[in-house]
C-alpha cells in the first residue's frame, strides 16, 4: 500500500504529510494530499455508516487518525430538488446542496472540522486563520471546542459587528493593516515561529474536509452522481476540494465519470476567471476587489492558478456574473425556501447564465451548492426593495383579501 | 387498531383528525393526535433509516400521508457532548441538542415540516402565521417551497431588517396593530372565512413535527434516553412535542421511563412559571413584556396551562431566568462552538440554575435543546463588550505574544 503524502498540485513534488502552513517552494502552489485508494472494496457504500464524516468515509481519511470530540456535527448537509427554477431555466434536475445547515452555517466548517484535526494530532495548541467572514467565524468556533489559543486576523475595515460573531466564541481578533498577500505569507512566518496552525484556504486539510461533500452527494443521489456541480469560487478551496472528493470516487472504482464543475466568481473580484478567459496561467492580483458580501473578495486567491488548470483539464468552465445576476439568483432560491448569502447564490447565477450561452445539455443533472446562511449578511436585502402591508385589527379580513393570489 | 383523532389535552373531547385552527370549546385548550402506538414492532428502531423525519419513523406519523417534495431537509440536526460546561456545573453527561442546523435555524422547522403536509393533504392552497420572528421565517420558507400563498402577521413595531427576511422567501408580511391574544384569535376567524390554514404555535401538527426531536435524540444516545431535557419555554409547544415523543417511545414500549422536563422562561416573560409557582391552573396574561431577543416576549401562550398540567403530572420544573443569567449561558454554549440566540441559551441557564438550587444529581444525563441561531439576533452581542486589537503588518508577531496564553 502507498503511503499518504502531500504533493505539489503542479509539479508532483513530495513531501511529508505533517508539514503545514507549506506552499511548493519551486511553483509556489498548495500541496494535495495522496494515499492508496485502490484497496477499498467495491460494496463499500453499502455498509451503514454514523458519526462525523471522517468515520462515516473512514476510508477516504485512514491517513489521520481523528477525534470525533473535536467535530461540531458538520456536514450530513440537505440535497434538496429544485421545484421550479429547474422549470424556469430549462432542466430537467437541479438540486441544491444546502450548506446553510452546517455548525456555522457555511461549508467551512467542513474544512475547519478536518483542518483542526491535523492541528491537534501534531500538537498543536494554538489555532487560527485570516478571514473577515465565514472562515473567521468557523475557525473560532471548532478553536474554541478543541480548547485552542484561536487567533482570528481580519482587515482593518472589518465592521464592529462582524467582528462581535467571532469574539463571541472566545476567539482572538485581530485587526491587521496591510494587503491580504502580504497578511498571507506574514501570517505563515509568524505561525511558525509561534506555534500557532493557521488554517488557511489552501491548507492540504481544509481540501480533504470539503471533499466529504462529493460523498454525500453521492449517496444522496444513490450513486448517481450529477452530470455538472456548480460552486463559487473565492479562495478556490471549495471547487478543488468537492472536485478531489468525485475524483477519489472514480480512482476508487465507485463512478465511472467525474461530473465538470462550473467555477463562477463575480465581476466584483474575478481574478481567476479573467486570467482563465485570457488564456494565463496565473493569476494577477485583482484591483480594488469589492463584492456584495465580501465573501468572495479574495483578490489573489491561493488556489486560483490550481483551479484553471483543473477547469481546463476536466472540462469544466469558468465564469462570472454580475451582482444583479446573484440577487436575482439569491430571490430564486429563497423562493425554493433557501434564504442564502449573495455569495451563495453566485453559483445559481453562473449556472443559469451558463444555460443560457447553450452550455448545459437540458436533460443534465446539476448539483449547486449553496455555500452560507443569508442570515450572514442581513444588509443586502436593501437591494430588494422588499415591501409588507400594515392593517388595523378591524381591516385584517379586508387587507387580506386583498392581497390574496 | 384504534383510529387517529384529536383530542382535548383537558376533558379528553374527541375530534376528527381534518379539523384545523381550532381549540376545545368547553375548555378553551389546545387538541393533539392520538393514534395507536401498540402496533409497531419491538425491534423496529433496528431498521436502516433514511429520508424526512416523518419518513424515517413513519409508523409515528402513519395518520397523515406526507408528501417528501414539500420538506426543506428539516431535523436530523446533531447531539453535541458538552466538554466544559458539564464540569464547570458538575454534571456528568451534559449534550446540545443543536436545533441551529434547521433549513431556516430554528427547531421551528419541525413542526412547521408537519403542519404544511397538514395543509396540504387537506387541499389549502394558502398558509401563514403570526410572529415576530422565528415561526414567520419557518412559515414563511415551507410556504414558499409548497408554491403556496403565504401570509404572515407581525406586530406593529417589528423593525424592518427582521421584516425583509421574511418577505426575502416570497411571503405576504402584514403589520397588525393590536395584543397578541386579539390578534391570535382574530387571525383563526378571518383565516376559516378566507380558507387559509394558520400555522399557529398550539396546531396539533407542529407538536407532531416537534416530538421528532426525541426520537433523534433516542437513537443518537443509542436508545439510553436522558435524565432530564432542558427547553426553553414561550408558547410551550416545543416542551409539549418533545415531551409527546418520549411519552409515545414509552407507550410503544421503546423505552422504561420518561424524561423529566426543565422548562424554562425569563424574567422578562414568564406568564407559565409565575401561574406555576403560585399553584394556579390558569396562566394571566403578562404585561409589558420584553425580553432581550423578543423570541420568548409570548404574553399569553395558548399551551401555557398544558405546560404547567404536564409538568406537575411528570414531576418536571419549570422555573425562570435573568437576563445575565441568559447571556452568561449564552458565552458557556459559544465556548463550545455553538453561537446560539438568547431565548436559545435559556434551556442551559435554567438547567445551571436547576443544578444550583440542587434539584438535579450529578451523575444524571441531561440533553438541553439549542433552538436557534445567535445570527437571528446579533444586537444583542453588543451586551457583551467583547474586545479586539488592531497592529500594523511589522508588529503582527509582537501582538500576537502578547495575547498568547
Amino acid at each position: 500500500m502507498k503511503q499518504a503524502q502531500l504533493e505539489c498540485v503542479k509539479c508532483g513534488r513530495i513531501f511529508s504529510l505533517d508539514i503545514i502552513n507549506t506552499r511548493c517552494p519551486d511553483c509556489d502552489e498548495p500541496l494535495e494530499v495522496r494515499y492508496d485508494l485502490k484497496s477499498i472494496p467495491r460494496d463499500w457504500f453499502k455498509t451503514p455508516k454514523k458519526g462525523c464524516f471522517f468515520e462515516r468515509y473512514a476510508p477516504f481519511y485512514s491517513f489521520l487518525k481523528a477525534n470525533p470530540a473535536l467535530s461540531l456535527g458538520e456536514g450530513q448537509t440537505s440535497l434538496l430538488r429544485s421545484n421550479r427554477i429547474n422549470e424556469k431555466i430549462g432542466l430537467r434536475d437541479l438540486f441544491f446542496k444546502n450548506e446553510t445547515q452546517n455548525p456555522t452555517w457555511t461549508f467551512k466548517d467542513r474544512g475547519t472540522a478536518f483542518s483542526i484535526q491535523n492541528a491537534s494530532s501534531l500538537g498543536y495548541r494554538r489555532f487560527g486563520t485570516l478571514s473577515s467572514g465565514n472562515m473567521g467565524a468557523s475557525v473560532a468556533a471548532f478553536g474554541s471546542r478543541a480548547r485552542m489559543d484561536t487567533f482570528i486576523l481580519l482587515k482593518a475595515n472589518v465592521p464592529r459587528e462582524k467582528i462581535d460573531t467571532l469574539t463571541v466564541y472566545g476567539a482572538k481578533v485581530i485587526k491587521v493593516s496591510g494587503n491580504y498577500g502580504d497578511v498571507y505569507y506574514k501570517a505563515l512566518e509568524v505561525g511558525k515561529h509561534l506555534d500557532i496552525y493557521f488554517s488557511i484556504s489552501d491548507d492540504p486539510m481544509r481540501i480533504e474536509g470539503y471533499k466529504s461533500l462529493a460523498f454525500e452527494v453521492y449517496e444522496q443521489m444513490e450513486g448517481q452522481p450529477p452530470d455538472y456541480v456548480a460552486v463559487p469560487v473565492g479562495s478556490g478551496g471549495l471547487c478543488r476540494g468537492v472536485l478531489k472528493g468525485f475524483e477519489e470516487l472514480d480512482e476508487a472504482g465507485f463512478i465511472d465519470k467525474v461530473p465538470k464543475f462550473i467555477g463562477v466568481q463575480t465581476q466584483g473580484c474575478s481574478p481567476t476567471v479573467d486570467a482563465y478567459e485570457k488564456g494565463k496561467d496565473q493569476i494577477q492580483y485583482f484591483k480594488d476587489a469589492l463584492t456584495l458580501d465580501h465573501v468572495l473578495e479574495n483578490p489573489y486567491p491561493p488556489s486560483g492558478n490550481q483551479v484553471i488548470r483543473k477547469m481546463r483539464s476536466s472540462g469544466g468552465v469558468l465564469l462570472k456574473v454580475s451582482n444583479k445576476e446573484i440577487l436575482d439568483a439569491e430571490l430564486l432560491l429563497a423562493e425554493e425556501g433557501i434564504f442564502a448569502q449573495p455569495a451563495s447564490a453566485t453559483g445559481l447565477a453562473g449556472l443559469i447564465r451558463a444555460v443560457g450561452k447553450g452550455l448545459i445539455p437540458a436533460d443534465s443533472s446539476i448539483v449547486t451548492v449553496v455555500t452560507g446562511s443569508g442570515l450572514k449578511y442581513p444588509p443586502v436585502l436593501k437591494e430588494f426593495n422588499l415591501s409588507s402591508d400594515s392593517t388595523s385589527l378591524d381591516r385584517l379580513a379586508h387587507t387580506l383579501k386583498a392581497l390574496i393570489k
